[in-house]
C-alpha cells in the first residue's frame, strides 16, 4: 500500500453567516469572518490517495492525471469564486474548512475510484495557521 | 545605515473591474479576477524601514512598536475585508497589488517617521508566484 | 469525524543535560545541545483535535477558541521563557522535543474536551529538519 | 509511543521510461518526465520513527545519530546521483517517487530497528505539490 | 515606479565541468556537482519587472501576462530538461545559477520592453540555500 | 556584475537587556526579550556577495567555498550558543537582530574579500517576521 499526495491551490471570497441569525449574533459567533462584504483566501487543497503500485509504470496514479481530475473536479468550481454564492456542492453549507474538506471529499471520492486507487485524505488549509482533515 | 523588515498578514476580499466596462470587457482585460461575486487572498505584507541603529537599545526600532503601528494604521482597514469596498484608502482605485503597495506606503510614511525611522519598501505577496515592492 | 490543526509558535531556550552527569558525559550524550549557557529555537506547535462538525456552526471548534486555549494554556508558560528553569510542566524532566510534545498534551487534554473535542496529535517542531508527535 | 521525524534532502536526476517503450510510447505514458536527456529534482525525504522514549536522554533516538544513519546510508546513495543508472537499490526499478520511497524504506528498515525504534514512515517529496509515503 | 515578481518553476538535469578538465580535475573544481552522470534541481525563478503604473488596469504588467512570457520564452527550453545538452542559451557555457541567471535574462529583457516595463532583476533559486541573481 | 546568496542557519539563546536598568526598566524598554533567563530563536542567515563570474567556472564564488567560510568564521561562534555570554564579536553589544546582522558583516567582510568578491548583504532572520539587513 502506498500513499501520494497532490497540492492544489485556489483563491476564493467566503463568509460565515447563518442567514437565520442577524448580523450582531453572526459577529458573535462567528467573528470578523462574518463580514458581509465578504473576505478571503489562499487555499491549499492536499489529496492523498492509497492503493499498490502499478508494476507497468511504477505509479500508483499518474500525477499529472490526478492533478488534472482534482482541477476539472474540484478546482474549476472554486477558484476566483466566491464559495457561499457560486459553488455548488457549497450551497445550504456554513463555508467552513471543515464543510469544505468534506464536500471536496464527496466530488473526487469516486472520481478517483475510477483511476484505481481509494482517496484516503482530503486536507484543506485555509492560511498557515489553520487546516482541516476529512478521511471519509 | 540599517534595515529592518516586518511581516504582517491579512486575508481579504477584492475583484479587479472597472464601472466603465462591461463584465464582458472586465473579463477579457482582467480575466477570473474580473468574477463580480469577489475572490480573495492570503495577502503578506513586508515593510522594511531603515536608519541608525539607536546605540541605548541595539534597535533601528523596536519590532513590536513597528507590528503594532502596521496592525494600527492598515492591518485594522484590511484584515476580513473587501478592499474594493471597504478600504478607504483604496476608494476609487483598482484593487491591483501594485496599488495596495502604494496606498499602504501612504498610510504609514508619516507614522513611520515618527518612530524615528524611513520608510524603505511596502511588498504586497498576493500568492507565491505573485507580489508587488514600492520604495517611494 | 473531522480533524483541525492549529499553529501556534514559542521562541524558548533550552538545554539538554542531566545533573547527575558531568559537564564531559552531558557532551558525549547530547553533544553541543548541552551548552551549560543554553541555546534555543523558534518551536512551531501543531494541535491536532478530532470530532464530530457542529452542524450549527460548521466548526468542529472554533479555530479562534482553539487558538485562544493553546496560548493561555501553554503558549504563555513557553514563549520567551527558558524550558529547563521556567516551565511548570517540564521540570524533573529533560528538555528534548519528545518530552515536549507529551508535555503540552498533558497540558491541554482535558482543556479540549471541555470544549467538545478529542485531542488527536500534539506536534513539536524544533526546526525545520526534526519534529516530535504525540498521540496519548 | 512517541513519533519522530526528521527531513534530509538529496538532488538527483532521473527519467521515467521502460527500455520495452519506443521514444513515442514513453513520452505518452510518462509525460516530458520521460525525457532522456533527464531532469533533476530537490528531493525532500520524511524519515519518522516511532518507539518509547528512553527516560535516561528523553529521546526516543537521538536525532543526530538518526540523521548520520540517513545520510550514510542512502542519502550518500542519492546526493548528486542519476536514480536510474547509479542508485544500486533502484536498479531494475521505475525511478517513480513511490518506488523510492519503498526503495528507501528497505535501506533503512533494518538499520533504524538498531537504534532501538521501528521505522513508520519514509515520505519522498519530488517538489513542492507532490509526495509519496510508505509505511511499510 | 512600481516593481512586481512573478515566481515560475522548473525542474532540470545540469552538470557542472569543461570539457578541457579531466574527470578527476572536473571533480576538484566542482566536487559532487561534477558527476558525469548528472543530477538535478528543482529551480525556482523569480523575475522582477519595473515600471509606472498604468492607470486604466491598476497594473504595471498583468502578471498573467508576464507569466505567458516567461514560460514561453525560458521555461519551456528549461523544464524537464538537461541544462547543459538541450538549453540553447546555455550551448557553449558552464551549466552555472550564476550563468543560468544571465542567460535568462538575456532571452527575456526584449521580450518584457515590448511589455511596456523594463527588467529589473533575474533571480535563480537552485536550493533553499542557494540563489543568484542578475540585475544587467 | 552577479549577486549570489548563501543561507546558513544557526541556533542560539539570547537576552535583550542592559545592565544598567533594572529588571523593570528591562521590561518595560524590551519587554518578554528582556527575560533573566534567556530564549532562543532558530536564526537564519543570508549572505549576499557580488563580483565578476569566473569564466573559468562559471562561479562568482564557489557556493560550497562560501558555506565553509561561513561556517568557520560566525556560524561556529553562534550555533547551540548564547549570543550574549559566548560570541566574541558580540561582546559589549546588545543582542538585537540589527546588532547581529552588523557584527557578522564585520567578521566576514575580509575573509570573501580573499576570495574574490564583495560583501554585499548580511541578513539576519529572527523569525518568520523579523529580519534585519546590512549593506555596509
Amino acid at each position: 500500500m502506498i500513499y501520494i499526495t497532490r497540492r492544489e491551490r485556489f483563491n476564493a471570497a467566503h463568509r460565515l453567516y447563518r442567514n437565520d441569525f442577524s448580523d450582531e449574533k453572526n459577529l458573535e459567533v462567528f467573528g470578523k469572518c462574518s463580514n458581509p462584504n465578504w473576505h478571503g483566501h489562499n487555499y491549499e487543497l492536499f489529496v492523498t490517495v492509497k492503493g499498490e503500485t502499478n508494476p507497468e509504470t511504477g505509479f500508483l496514479v499518474n500525477l499529472k492525471t490526478l492533478s488534472k481530475l482534482i482541477r476539472e473536479t474540484v478546482i474549476v468550481k472554486l477558484d476566483h469564486k466566491n464559495i457561499n454564492v457560486e459553488v455548488d456542492f457549497m450551497q445550504g453549507k456554513l463555508a467552513s474548512t471543515e464543510n469544505l474538506a468534506v464536500g471536496i471529499w464527496n466530488e473526487i471520492e469516486e472520481e478517483i475510484r475510477l483511476l484505481g486507487a481509494d482517496l484516503h485524505c482530503v486536507k484543506v488549509s485555509e492560511s498557515e495557521n489553520n487546516s482541516a482533515e476529512y478521511y471519509g
